[in-house]
């Protein structure tokens, strides 16, 4: 962030008066631009006993698995947000949307509402996003091709509570992923 | 937003390509300026029977009582931004944050994440955001002088499943209040 939203002249970092941390101000009309962490909303859409998940078509992750997600956009409530990623990306219905994680990544001042949903029918293809979008069943998921440590972290809570048959509500901190 | 966070020249509003919704575009150096909701992070904080309320030193809801609670910062988790509200508006410390409801607000681009939690010890004091803070029995609730109705939603849903014993994780809309 260089330049003033409201006047376009130059910024400076400073903490403004009554506040406890550097943000970006406008020294010229004093606009004071807070940058704040952004939510990804998304689901673990269920038909049966299978996992609907989608092959990205773009960066990052470009070739691996995913869940529906993406940004919350201005206006929507979050099951909303998740429904539109859902259709965006796989041409996905949902019903009987459940809030099932909320996962922290701090380091890239995200936070991921997932939701529990079951698929209205098996209607779904390729959305923009997406090179292929399939079932799987457990013993299918591809593990080592996931895109992204929370959707990882998410199917892995995902069947432990199914198999517990008992489906908690999470909260987590995901890491960045290591790299080998 | 009138001017470029990159290069200080005049935005102009446009759907930008693979896009489907109008962002503020600059069409000098093609910058697309994203919106986003903002997420506010709150709690319930319990000692004894009793809830902890703020009275609001300042607008909106000036002398108003509300929860703790305010925008997460980037790089927080959820619940270290509940944490560090408690702290700033009413000295308070918090154990056993429990997630207890996520409330759309979608009016105005918010979503809410509250907590159940304990404090510490009573060791509170009013922060520089509030008039005064102290300790409620639920028949002592100023429920005539709630600052926001996502309060009043939040304070609600707590006594009714306090009531019952069960506190689910709850999920709401919340409408903009209606004034008579």
């Amino acid at each position: 962030m260089k330049f003033c939203t409201n006047c376009g002249k130059p910024l400076i970092e400073q903490i403004p008066i009554g506040d406890d941390r550097v943000r970006y101000v406008c020294p010229f009309c004093n606009t004071v631009h807070y940058e704040n962490p952004k939510m990804v909303v998304g689901c673990i859409p269920e038909w049966k006993n299978q996992i609907l998940l989608c092959k990205r078509a773009i960066e990052p992750g470009l070739g691996k698995w995913t869940l529906p997600a993406g940004y919350l956009e201005k206006g929507e409530s979050v099951a909303e947000g998740a429904r539109r990623e859902a259709w965006e990306e796989a041409y996905a219905r949902l019903n009987h949307l459940t809030p099932y994680g909320i996962f922290n990544l701090a380091f890239v001042s995200q936070v991921y509402i997932m939701f529990r949903c079951q698929l209205i029918d098996t209607d779904f293809r390729p959305g923009e996003e997406s090179l292929s979008v399939r079932l799987f069943n457990e013993d299918e998921i591809p593990w080592a091709d996931l895109a992204f440590t929370v959707i990882e972290k998410s199917l892995t809570l995902y069947f432990h509570d199914r198999k517990k048959g008992i489906f908690a509500v999470h909260m987590e901190d995901i890491e960045p992923r290591q790299r080998l």
